[in-house]
């Protein structure tokens, strides 16, 4: 199993997490089988479970307790990809085919279903009520934001408050959940578990700021998908709303935005737009705010290697170019 | 409220579900409140939280945990019924239009995940960890079923069987959880809890295979569907089972489960054929005896008004005529 430097630390942990997600795998039906293994090996960081099982380091806990709850996390953020993929037609993600691209809907929706029940009964192997309770309050705040997303009357919005509920209910609300349940399944102090919210709130919305930006600036061939994905979907991110503010004139970033372009070279130019406007060094600047706040989240609690690779990951997260 | 008439009983609890329920629709966008109200409120009958609430009566038990898990579990079997109208493409559900007939597959697909997500934080307030556990299996239990039904390569099976399997997964199941889970939040003593579980998966098999007798000898306007739907999209029931027995040269209805039909004539030929043939009658005897249980899995409870209701209940599934 590969896995990024700075969790060499709890590299074991992880390989035990892997091997309760294939439980899931282990059922009758081959072809099912096959495609369960597919996504969930399909090569995702595992930031999600490692929160968890950082998190849980500080205090006495029990580590098959923690290995369910790691596995029920990953495997929510599995399940929440695919109905993702099939919602916004897209067809690649991590350069691999996306599962409605080779199987019809029907099977899409299903699995996905399946996932979600799976996850919640790694949840509840926890034996935990507290945690369950975060668990299911996290996926309402994951789904109530795609569906606001779709009804809102703020549809179009260029408001960064808007933004920023946006990606705490797409992937900060599982960041910050994901730091506080391992938490709670150690002995932590109250104040100490909610210290680690903090950690993985303020990581995850700067990791949702760097992934927004690297739509946008980043390599298409390090990301395995093409550059602006966000801006043809018609999805305002923070780059963008920096640039609109700055620019109200602007027509090429908004016509992309609404559809109502020609092809990839109007895509292209407005992608140029936005970066040469100085939105890209702003929203930046935005993520390293988020950043330093997920560090001092940490300042409280004890001093040791968890905590050293805690501080790495935020470095990570920051600084990563995919 | 309108509730049918064994359940005027519990009309008071019943109706503290039903508000417990529309808490969902008390979110900020507009078009999605009504569209939820709507689905919630869509006539069911509610036999769901009535056989919670009903299986927690026997022994004390806490009225507003009760009302939670009721509340789950109709919240768990409406989110089933969306994603399912929606694999189904069936445009029509107790006469009304479906949701994916108005809406489109996004939004159905992304309001049965928040349903899933809220029955599961309902089933948490339950406080009992043995509960959500059961309730997660469920889930998967259904999901699995449905997903085996798609994958599996014994498709077109026609053995009782592989049909009782399938009604376990679609309907028993919850039936079952839902009795289980109710005298689990009571201070039930194991063995009635497992007889109250017995109760309920013998009830869900007899309701089951009452809903697919009706959808060929029953009355088109009362069920608010064409006759024949399942025949229509290859679901081979248990009324269709008794009849290729009896006939293993058939070629009229095989055609139409197979989907090589010429139009609704042939649809109600292979109908009429089914009926003559007393598969019907032999269905209904097969019904019966799961009733039958089910009234035995009761004997060793308390002879209360509650017991009765559950007697009443199950002639009232085996009696409905929708």
């Amino acid at each position: 199993m590969k896995v990024i430097p700075i969790f060499e630390l709890i590299r074991e942990d992880l390989e035990c997490v892997e091997r309760k997600m294939r439980e899931v795998s282990r059922i009758e039906y081959e072809q099912l089988r096959a495609t369960l293994d597919y996504l969930l090996g399909s090569g995702g960081k595992r930031l999600r479970p490692a929160l968890v099982l950082l998190s849980s380091k500080f205090y006495p806990a029990d580590a098959e307790k923690v290995t369910s709850l790691a596995a029920a996390v990953e495997t929510l953020h599995t399940a929440t990809l695919i109905h993702d993929d099939l919602l916004d037609n897209a067809f690649l993600r991590r350069g691999n085919p996306t599962l409605n691209a080779t199987w019809n809907s029907v099977a899409t929706v299903l699995t996905g279903d399946y996932l979600f029940a799976r996850a919640a009964a790694f949840a509840a192997e926890t034996k935990s009520v507290r945690v369950v309770s975060i668990f299911a309050q996290t996926l309402m705040s994951i789904c109530g934001g795609e569906l606001k997303q779709i009804f809102g009357s703020d549809q179009g919005q260029t408001t960064r408050e808007y933004y920023y509920q946006r990606i705490y209910s797409k992937t900060a609300s599982l960041f910050a959940a994901s730091a506080e349940t391992g938490a709670l399944l150690s002995e932590a102090p109250e104040p100490e578990v909610q210290a680690l919210r903090d950690y993985g709130y303020n990581l995850g919305m700067a990791f949702q700021i760097v992934d927004d930006i690297l739509d946008l600036a980043g390599d298409e061939d390090e990301l395995g998908k093409p550059v602006g994905s966000d801006l043809r979907q018609g999805v305002i991110t923070l780059p963008t709303i920096y640039f609109l503010q700055a620019h109200p004139e602007d027509e090429a970033v908004t016509r992309v935005l609404s559809g109502r372009y020609g092809g990839d070279d109007e895509v292209r130019t407005a992608v140029e737009m936005i970066k040469e406007s100085g939105a890209i060094e702003s929203s930046t600047a935005e993520a390293k705010r988020f950043a330093a706040r997920s560090r001092d989240a940490l300042s409280t609690l004890p001093h040791n290697e968890y905590r050293q690779a805690m501080l790495d990951l935020t470095d990570f997260v920051v600084e990563r170019r995919k």
